[in-house]
């Protein structure tokens, strides 16, 4: 199934967003989509990148090394940011940096899992810190790290 | 206008992509669009972030400090990864990596241009570096960095 969140957000802020002081590091939470050739349509539309790579299966065979059209690395790396505005701190966190360094092609059909980890929380600044990463069948194809504020009480 | 591309790509690779051999440290290319509510409702539906923050007027202004909603900040990113992949380098460049630093909220009626520089050519790996960035009215929303690997001859 595609869309399904995973764990859900269960802080006590609104939207079930959690607090600043309810995050502990080693917390985790994921989103899981499939990547579709209508979501890859979908995100060249809303994003103006019509890059035949991504949408001319003949160019993509011919001129990558993929064998075929690949998605947006942008799309896979909105998964990610989908897990800290919708569960982990949720609704009303604020975004303030994400490092993306993409591993591997996603491809039509690709399960892709976004999962985020708190690796430290900066309570001077209110920052939370994650490492970010997706996965398809397991194998990374996109990494990185991130800095996030949740809302305040 | 929404979505028009400022400065066309020109290289000699299929797509009018460049070849690494035809980049110049300090070569400039960017891309516009305006951010409309109806490409906010777009994002929310392809990326699966139906964060109210984003979509619902009332959760916005209650519990953030934006005074309503604000556009995912995934979406100006996009529009970066647009200008990669259909001006500079082109189509066929290859993603590596893209730090993305938050600066300002973007909301439906903004007009976003983003901006992407050449500033290092690394010939043994084949990889350009960008400085990158979003501006609305000339004020930086988001900046970062970026590393591609364009087409090979």
């Amino acid at each position: 199934m595609s869309g399904d969140i995973i764990i859900k957000g269960a802080g006590s802020a609104p939207g079930n967003a959690y607090y600043f002081d309810e995050l502990e590091i080693g917390q985790k939470a994921s989103f899981t989509k499939e990547v579709t050739d209508a979501g890859i349509q979908a995100f060249a539309d809303v994003s103006g990148d019509s890059n035949p790579v991504h949408l001319d299966q003949g160019f993509a065979a011919e001129h990558t090394p993929f064998g075929g059209c690949i998605a947006h690395g942008m799309l896979s790396a909105s998964f990610i940011s989908t897990v800290f505005g919708m569960v982990l701190p949720g609704p009303g966190a604020i975004y303030i940096n994400q490092s993306l360094k993409f591993r591997a092609p996603v491809k039509a059909g690709d399960v892709v899992t976004a999962e985020v980890e708190i690796t430290d929380l900066i309570e001077k600044r209110g920052f939370a810190q994650f490492s970010t990463r997706c996965l398809v069948d397991g194998k990374v194809v996109l990494e990185g790290e991130a800095t996030l504020m949740p809302p305040k009480r």
